[in-house]
């Protein structure tokens, strides 16, 4: 319907307009960081505020910072494994009460931050465990694992805040790898597999078929939360569409960039179509690319060369921690999106946003653009 | 006997009290920290002044800061073993006259913060060696090895200082590594044993022998100058009794968490019956119990959670070490005290000494229940 | 000739200080940092400007900011090997780009500080790559690593900073050894050797060829530029004369430091011959010799001092590494160097010169004197 009138245009628009807001105000319920929640959530039982807690402590873990998502992966964890699933929930839970108990700071507790470096740590014991599913022992150390995470996040936050930097996942990296080198490949208690190097050769190696590699793109997203099954990866992709729409497409890019890196270095062909190759690249690019940086065309660059030297940076320390039977878990992205924090000169820091007022991609960029045309304004009316 | 009047009864309660007092202050003389001593020692002769700095140094190895303890623990070095008590003493001279030499603080060299990391080294150096005792050539890398400590010490003072952190024994396991690392398993001139990790199989198995376990506690507090003897070690201990009951306290009480710790990870039996399992989880206790932090029942239960991580993490870092034939020394239980002083929140962060003001437990004890109730009365007298 | 009267003397002396004077400032133009040619670029063609900022980036290598001696360097390294001299200067080239395009410091750039990571990193890229010369797909990997280079000298600055250190070449030490790992051994795109320990065990052992252990002392300098042939070697210290004859004299004095070093650990002959075991100590010598600190006896001591640690650091490096088939590449002198400049006390802090300050040896000397005999004249002045 094209318009003829200047002031019909104008009135519709506005009607068009008001009726878009109301509907992008309610769908902003459910997506974003939901901070209305928290208010909501205030003078309730401790066992509600808890699970809204942990439930962002869940998500967290792939940068979201949203309770339906953490629910909706959950679930998908589930699904894919209902051991694995309690693992999770168990390292979630138990880094999160740790953190109230040794009295960490409540803002940091009720937005999940003590809840995803534990529910990692539980979820990679489970993994890497010989001794098959409902290994009861099994929660002994997940208990314990989750909650020196605690301790570590708040020890390295200091530390890092130096530098206005996140203490990410951290913790989860270095308690997994003491955790598996404490335990050695013979433990009678406390059995794991060996991880295999990405570089190692493949005496049957056959013709790379390119669907499978396809396929390992989307597992790259579900490998965050070392799920390697189609189904709950796609739950977990929808989970962070749900809270911002930009990162789910850079976690699909990164994971790409990623399975692209892995590709041109050679790597077990296994690593190519588990998704284990496309992770730590969908890390580094959703870190770079709008939750950290506001996004635009240069974020978004920096984005894809953030998921690419990540990938390397993987292919690089498994090999050197698979030469000693280890995991190189998310290290490469972690240091990666460290790095691209770090980073001096007005291309990228131009854009950084300080960490205590991280949020999802679209909200930082709409209140860069409110804050700017804000600014535009006040220069009109004083130039008035 | 019980008092009727209340006059009495306070006349008596002083009399104690003087008299309890005066006891107290007599033995505050040989215990503690003995800081009247460098008075009593200024414009006394070098030769002397160094004696005291060096015997301070000794001290220090084990967080205890007197050189009568220093004194006692050196003569346990020499009973055990006349050639690792000479080295010892070698190498505490070496590093405390270099630190004179390029010019140190002259108060951190007579608190003897600069003669540890030496005296460590050279022990060190003296059990890993395979050439046998009294083999002269040693004295020249223990030397070396130990002038290199204050260089490292010096070196790494400003970057810890940032966050307030002590320097601790990080010189000593980074030089010990590297001189491992240098002379290598083959070396002609110096050649060393390897170490094994405690998570090695053992092909003779046998039952545990719960009396060697139980002898293993007292053992890692010896463990901490690298001395295997139990008599040694009890008079080592005895030392710690002397500077801190307190400190004593706790250093068995993390050598018997470290020991469990080993036994739930099914190390090797001689790793529990040497000590080797206790001895990190020994330093973890300490130096969180008291020493850091300010005694109180929450302090004393952090202590033990960092005995039990620092034998954890040991046990992990001597796996990985262990793989290329290297012990993992002390990094466990430097890098968890460090840790643990990094930590925030009300819990633990509140009871932290700073660095420049650490004093034996019991003063530091003293010290802030007088500071609290010297800001009660002061209270008080304002309400008046 | 001797002097009759005052005048006459006085007169002449100014006549030959004049000329020396003259003298000197010529000569000063091509040596020294020459930043005089920087004023004049100004405005000049962008690619004239960028062969500057390149040359002193190849200069920068060996500490050295002079584009007379990089070009001098860079005509020794095509001597050498015109594949090799290739590799360098597109890794110079693409890290001086990679540094415009995502906005560096003009300053920084203009200086040449990031270029000289990228070239080490494509020079070392083609020493260990197995594919043999002008095997041109390794161009890829080495645009892409010196690119990276320019992203972690970016990112290390803030953390260094702190305490005003230098990046120095920790970006080339990361990057080729993620490279190496990345590729590993059997890589079917670009396979490359590994390292072997020096502390390997030599099969044929034979006796010490004394001549080709000196011929391996200036060798050790052109192994700064993975250089191994004589000629060149030569070239390459005289491109550091042409800087500063102080910084060729360290240099050469470390590389001798490096090779007794090497000698009383009995590493491999090969070692020794090539020159390797002696550049780490001609790094870290001249870093500490003249460069961050101004010229002294004492700072001379403490050169010396630090030419023996990076080579013993060294070794200790390079077994560990070579234990994965990994060189140790400058870690050991970079390491060095950084903890020389956080020493804190009297002796050797006090010459320090801040890192932003940094001239040619013999500047630094003349700009101290001058202050202090400027210090002197005003406290002179204001006594009259």
């Amino acid at each position: 319907m094209w318009m003829d009138t200047k002031s019909e245009a104008k009135q519709a628009s506005r009607t068009r307009a008001g009726l878009h807001q109301r509907l992008f105000n309610s769908l902003l319920l459910c997506t974003g960081d939901m901070l209305h929640l928290d208010q909501h959530m205030e003078g309730k039982l401790f066992v509600l505020q808890l699970a809204v807690w942990s439930l962002r402590g869940v998500a967290r873990v792939i940068l979201a910072n949203n309770p339906l998502s953490g629910a909706l992966i959950l679930a998908a964890l589930y699904w894919a494994s209902p051991w694995q699933g309690l693992l999770g929930t168990l390292g979630v839970l138990a880094s999160t009460l740790t953190a109230v108990i040794i009295g960490q700071d409540s803002a940091e507790v009720s937005a999940g931050l003590h809840g995803f470096n534990g529910m990692l740590v539980s979820l990679l014991m489970g993994v890497f465990s010989s001794a098959g599913d409902w290994y009861w022992w099994l929660l002994l150390p997940v208990c314990f694992g989750s909650a020196t995470c605690t301790f570590l996040f708040s020890g390295l936050s200091p530390l890092l805040d130096r530098w206005d930097l996140p203490v990410a996942v951290f913790p989860f990296n270095i308690v997994i790898v003491l955790y598996l080198l404490c335990t050695g490949p013979n433990n009678p208690y406390y059995p794991h597999h060996l991880a295999t190097p990405p570089g190692a050769l493949e005496l049957n190696a056959t013709q790379l078929d390119t669907a499978e590699v396809v396929r390992g793109i989307p597992l790259g997203v579900g490998q965050i939360y070392a799920c390697g099954a189609l189904g709950p990866s796609l739950i977990i992709l929808g989970a962070v569409l749900l809270y911002s729409p930009l990162m789910a497409l850079h976690a699909l890019l990164g994971s790409a960039a990623g399975t692209l890196a892995g590709l041109s270095m050679a790597v077990r062909h296994a690593s190519l179509y588990s998704g284990l190759s496309g992770f730590n690249g969908a890390l580094g690019c959703m870190g770079v690319g709008g939750l950290f940086f506001t996004f635009s065309w240069r974020t978004h660059l920096f984005a894809i060369a953030s998921a690419f030297l990540s990938a390397y940076a993987d292919i690089a320390l498994s090999n050197l921690l698979g030469s000693v039977g280890l995991p190189a878990c998310s290290w490469a992205a972690t240091l990666m999106v460290t790095l691209m924090l770090l980073l001096t000169g007005q291309s990228l820091a131009a854009y950084r946003i300080p960490i205590g007022q991280v949020k999802a991609p679209e909200h930082n960029l709409r209140s860069r653009s409110q804050w700017e045309s804000g600014n535009t304004s006040d220069r009109e009316s004083t130039d008035v």
